[in-house]
């Protein structure tokens, strides 16, 4: 008999967070994110698309520049000094990857950290990886500002009511964007981390440790059912294409049969990673607004 | 028979390393190490008479700034304030812990993070968490500001020839001073790193998987022979003192008895993490001169 795997239906939880944001953003006024990329890569195409339609479905103004391939460093440093200065602009993201030229580093540092949704600003990350040991529940993660793809894994353990203090997580693929942060945000949160990469002699044995399996490497179908253990909660950030077809880290169908609870590639885990970017910008443009009336009251005394 | 273990002499790594930064001393000119202490713990009181110490035999100028107790927050952060203008002052330490009414975060958020020698402004911490995967070797390691505890740890790795790519490293305790920054360090090299906390079910259990073994608990004789298989490096971040004897966090005899490479305690990772916070004073010294010297430059030409 095949075991009773619960499917986590990603875009039904993103579109329960992004109805939850609508409602606070009525009491915000209007906000604008304002999106960069370089060239033409199709995936990054596609990321912003689904980024554009959901922040409009949300009411936000979402404004992409474009820049061509040939466009020089300068050229997108003085964009983003200026969108920094924008008071109309309440969050800047630059879609990853940049060209191999591009200098990723200095153009992410560039970026106000007030104004960094994707939380990848050394400021915002230093701040979100000396977070110390909180309790899952606590209401202090909603004023965090988190690395969307951790915000999004956050998510999915409060839906399922799965507190990952005491267990042992697995998180295969450690790069800036996804593997790392979450390995940060599961010792937070107090479960014991085993953090895997490319170097890992026996990817399978640690993989079968795991009571939460997170992969984020890329590559497709990296992880077979043969290599998890029955009742593991089977999280895929993997995001690739064969021949066409979309694909992400797990081999869905025989993970699946072991696993208590998996996220699909598409429609699992990248839905959330995009409403918790906007969840980001809320929070960012609440601080903003809270900071611009400190300023307003302290000019006012100033003026008095 | 017993096993031959070798015992890392941590006192003479720490000589090593001061004696090449007098060399490079040299070039610099003379430097100051600021370091602000809030009340009398012995234990602070202890940490900075040593690194009071060890500055002068560098031939480096360290001012102790002592408040009592009963000091207000605020004076402490224009202390702080004071020290970030001063141009005679190239790195600031803030001895923690501080008094549990201070706030800590907001007091480390204050210091310049060019004078930030302890690595933990966020910025810092940040730039440091984003690193990504370096070959252990890389001349990179020297021009990074690493935390102290964990340019100690790339040390003696150094020291004894063993690269951590590939290997499966266990790091008891999370704290941001020395657990969290080594597991990240250990997972940009490349190893499989285990984040074991007070919350690992069984905590032998992951102990005795790890090629590598780090312990940051301040749990006095926490990990016994019994939890670590044969050939096992086994290094101790652990202090603390009982009636009177300082203690590490392994049960050193009967570790020892298992390990290849063992640190003591007094003796082991504490000297070199002293010596690395020189070693961190020296490259920010030299960063601030480039950058005065770019200043001058950018000035004269204004005046041209």
């Amino acid at each position: 008999m095949r075991r009773k795997t619960n499917r986590i239906d990603g875009r039904a939880l993103a579109q329960a967070e992004l109805a939850r944001l609508k409602q606070e953003l009525k009491s915000i006024g209007p906000i604008q994110l304002t999106t960069i990329n370089v060239g033409r890569r199709a995936d990054n195409l596609s990321y912003l698309k689904i980024k554009t339609r959901l922040g409009r479905e949300l009411g936000i103004k979402v404004t992409n520049y474009q820049l061509p391939k040939s466009a020089s460093v300068t050229k997108g440093l003085q964009l983003i000094e200026r969108l920094n200065q924008d008071q109309a602009v309440q969050g800047i993201l630059v879609q990853l990857p940049l060209p191999p030229t591009w200098p990723q580093e200095e153009i992410i540092n560039r970026i106000n950290p007030e104004k960094d949704v994707d939380c990848l600003h050394p400021v915002n990350f230093g701040r979100f990886s000396l977070t110390p040991q909180l309790d899952w529940s606590s209401e202090n993660w909603s004023q965090r500002l988190l690395p969307p793809t951790a915000r999004a894994v956050l998510t999915i353990l409060k839906t399922i009511n799965y507190s990952p203090r005491g267990r042992r997580a697995v998180v295969v693929g450690q790069g800036n964007l996804a593997g790392k942060p979450i390995s940060l945000l599961l010792s937070q949160l107090g479960a014991t981390v085993i953090s895997a990469n490319e170097f890992t002699p026996d990817l399978a044995r640690e993989t079968r440790r795991a009571e939460i399996l997170v992969s984020a490497t890329g590559q497709p179908k990296l992880i077979q059912g043969a290599m998890v253990s029955p009742g593991v909660i089977a999280l895929d950030l993997g995001f690739s294409r064969i021949k066409g077809k979309i694909q992400g880290d797990l081999d869905f169908d025989s993970v699946a049969l072991k696993a208590n609870w998996i996220t699909p590639v598409p429609g699992g885990v990248g839905p959330i990673t995009v409403s918790s970017l906007f969840a980001n910008l809320i929070l960012l443009a609440k601080r903003q607004d809270t900071k611009e009336r400190v300023n307003f009251r302290n000019n006012r005394h100033r003026l008095l």
